[in-house]
């Protein structure tokens, strides 16, 4: 067992492989960026396949070979599954899967794991079911959890080599150009899906809306592109868009809305031009109404709001209060629009947004985020990952990546859910090391990481009751009294790699 | 000697080096794409200099590296002779520069070679002072011309590894992201610009106007840059980008240009969705003009427009007469204009646009162009390189790029300048193959490449006087004479290097 900087015990296999977490930026160094072998095609040559079947055939697709995915189509998604069954029907076996994100809709996945098609997964997380099985040990390999910056980073430095992406697009002409404003099931932002078209040997599309050549906007390039699919339908749009999110009506988190709208507005950061990025949850969207109100009543304007977009983004771009959108993906069907007509609603591929390792992402401008957490432990440290019981259920996304880099890193969070503490001695799972987390907002007052001494005194005068990081816990646990430990087993299930490609934690078996 | 396809004589050191031209696709196979070293940039780091030096300083350049710059500013570039410049001042020898291209404004290089700054020159072309010194023999090692595909692939595939790319931009923001269509000195596409800024370890950019956080649309992204140097003034405006083109009055150009149409009109690719290009000289936007008037009267729509974009194919744009623009580089400031505003208007890099080893550019899929010559002979090679006395004064462009890969290449040019015949036995130089051109127009009628077969057939009916390519050539030596053979030296001054790698011709000095 190694040891690493938050106190996690990395058994020697997996520490010699991918190294230990040493710090935010410890193992941040120049490297060579990976490359791809490229097929050129010809003028005269046709890339529009009949089938995925023939798609398969053509990219060479071999036992042992890495595919990927993207989850730009959330809870809609056909595209996966349908190309699993292919493949395990051509009886491939020891597949790779790397796609960006894995959602409930995926829980196929189980079977082909069991009948030896899948053997290796990487993702930014695993849900319900799925999530529940490999918690269970139904893998020899571990699951790879990496965040959406750290995904990127391992794509462009070679850590992640994908043979062939598998890529679901809303629109695309027959010489894949394609983007996710068009077509039948609009996504939005093709963010994630663009890393690896670029990196990836093979690229097939696959799409449900061909378009006149060429196809424009141009979100993944004819040049990316080795075959295009047509099928009936890559998705559900119920599933992929949602329609216009509503504001939550649940009085603890108008609460913890409103301390965290506090901190906002009472930080050095609140000023025209500032940046900020907040996230889909109910209080999420609950900060971003009253920060609207406070933007508004004191005149300020933000330079650009960053993320995964939602309609009260859009919203705020419209009113003019802020100037630019940053996209590298779409919660509903209103921010989708926006992507497509609104010029300062701007596409971003997940490496120009979050990678740790390239010549600068744009969380690096970052002033505020606003994260969510399933727990948050004495060091500051944060989980997304596992439930209260053990069992892997949710997803690193862009956590760890704007956490680190952004000024101010706001965590909101109830203090407890049903009987179970948020605040904690330890957390199950680190995903987010304390050192990246500046202030953790309760319904019962915010805790400020004391290695912020400029925050301390900058709060001073905030109306809002302030406690140590440990205060908070006991207050939680004098509720619903100390959790009880987890048993685990011995196996690992899962890795967790740190956005710099290190190890910050594993999982095993429960 | 060995001698290629197009009996070319090239020197045996050359050949083992670079083969020899073999045929249009004889030499496109799967490679292995370039890749770059990445200097990471952290959060809170900037990539605002004081000064080129400092850049120069900080990212390392050192003797023998190799640089870039683009020629999106024509004859109103200031940051190729100010970067070199500097780079001389501080002692630096034996660099090897390689920008897209290079114009009559960059004279000062010549110095810069003879004082051993510069010992190797990539490039398009080669204009006036410098053409003329380098066909005089100042230069030990040959230049390479590369055409603007075979440029994009030889960067792609390695061949020219940029060490350092030192990119002027109309904007860019702090952090490094730029376009062309905002600030003092708009240019348009950067479509050259772009690749540079994808494949070289460093990349420098050079501005005039910064912007605030994030600066979009976003050309150049910032996941592309190590740094910025803010400049009085990157170039000169009115070099950078003239205003609308006139139209000819020559009655020798107005009847080259009515034939052309009269080919295109007859021809089997003239119909709604149809593709083209067309060049920038007089004849070129006379055929334009022409081709618009037939498009309204026959009610043709074409689908889209590649190429170095001039206000002739804007207005065809805006008129409804073409539904997109593919911009590689604007010709003019409404071109420019027209970029930043119309969304069917789309930037390209030079990859997509013209690579012969690439999964698809967009030539590909052009039905018809429009191109120049210097020379064409009766084996229909053309050059559009050296002048009548063998000196270099041209460039190759994208010439042999889109005659090889468009479905109809038509060469329009008059049967004689001056006193010189344009049809000839044998050009100097071989830019263009013949297998690549299919019709050549003149003002006394046409030839067309008896391998088009199916054009033959198609154009037996036109009511334009058609001649054997011999037929042309023997009327031009009927009006001037026989040319006199160009006295060569024994020295190779360029090489000139086919779209696919190989060596189609080299030029000796004079």
């Amino acid at each position: 067992m190694v040891k690493n900087r938050v106190n996690r015990e990395i058994p020697e296999e997996f520490a010699e492989k991918y190294n230990v977490y040493a710090g935010e930026t410890a193992n941040i160094k120049e490297y060579k960026e990976s490359s791809r072998t490229i097929s050129p095609v010809k003028p005269g040559e046709t890339k529009l396949l009949a089938s995925l079947q023939e798609a398969i055939e053509k990219v060479g697709l071999k036992d042992g070979m890495t595919i990927s995915f993207h989850h730009h189509f959330r809870e809609g998604d056909y595209v996966l599954n349908m190309v699993m069954d292919v493949i395990a029907e051509m009886g491939f076996k020891n597949i790779s899967i790397a796609p960006s994100s894995i959602a409930n809709v995926h829980a196929p996945l189980i079977d082909h794991i069991k009948n030896g098609v899948v053997t290796n997964i990487t993702s930014s997380g695993l849900r319900d079911e799925l999530g529940a099985a490999i918690s269970s040990g139904i893998m020899e390999n571990p699951v790879v959890i990496r965040s959406h910056g750290g995904r990127a980073r391992a794509i462009v430095a070679g850590d992640i080599k994908i043979d062939v992406a598998f890529l679901g697009v809303p629109s695309s002409d027959e010489y894949g150009n394609a983007n996710g404003v068009k077509g039948k099931a609009v996504c939005g932002s093709l963010g994630y899906a663009k890393v690896d078209a670029k990196y990836a040997d093979k690229v097939v599309l696959i799409t449900d809306s061909l378009q006149k050549y060429p196809n424009t906007p141009i979100s993944i390039p004819q040049t990316d592109v080795d075959y295009v699919v047509e099928v009936d339908a890559i998705g559900d749009p119920s599933g992929i868009a949602k329609g216009a999110t509503r504001f939550t009506s649940n009085p603890k988190e108008l609460l913890i809305a409103e301390y965290a709208n506090k901190v906002i507005t009472a930080s050095p950061y609140y000023k025209t031009g500032m940046s900020f990025q907040t996230g889909t949850g109910g209080a999420s969207l609950a900060v971003s109404r009253f920060l609207k109100e406070s933007m508004i009543k004191d005149n300020v304007v933000a330079g650009f709001a960053l993320g995964g977009i939602t309609n009260q983004m859009v919203e705020l771009l419209e009113e003019g209060l802020v100037e630019k959108l940053l996209d590298v993906q779409d919660f509903d069907a209103p921010s989708g629009v926006s992507l497509g007509s609104n010029e300062h609603h701007y596409e971003i591929d997940a490496n120009f947004y979050a990678s740790a390792s390239n010549k600068g992402s744009a969380i690096n401008q970052l002033n505020i985020c606003i994260l969510s957490a399933l727990e948050i432990d004495t060091n500051f440290n944060v989980n997304v990952m596992t439930g209260s019981d053990g069992v892997i259920r949710g997803a690193a996304g862009g956590h760890p990546d704007t956490a680190m880099a952004s000024d101010m890193t706001m965590i909101i969070s109830p203090l407890i859910r049903g009987r179970i503490p948020t605040i904690v001695d330890e957390v199950n799972t680190v995903i987010t090391p304390g050192d990246s987390v500046d202030v953790v907002v309760t319904e019962v007052g915010i805790a400020i990481n004391p290695k912020r001494e400029d925050l301390l005194e900058a709060f001073k005068s905030l109306k809002i009751p302030q406690f140590t990081i440990e205060e908070l816990k006991e207050k939680a646990y004098a509720v619903v009294g100390n959790p009880k430990p987890i048993v685990y087993g011995d196996k690992v299930v899962a890795l967790i790699e740190y956005r710099d490609g290190t190890l910050i934690d594993v999982v095993k078996n429960v």
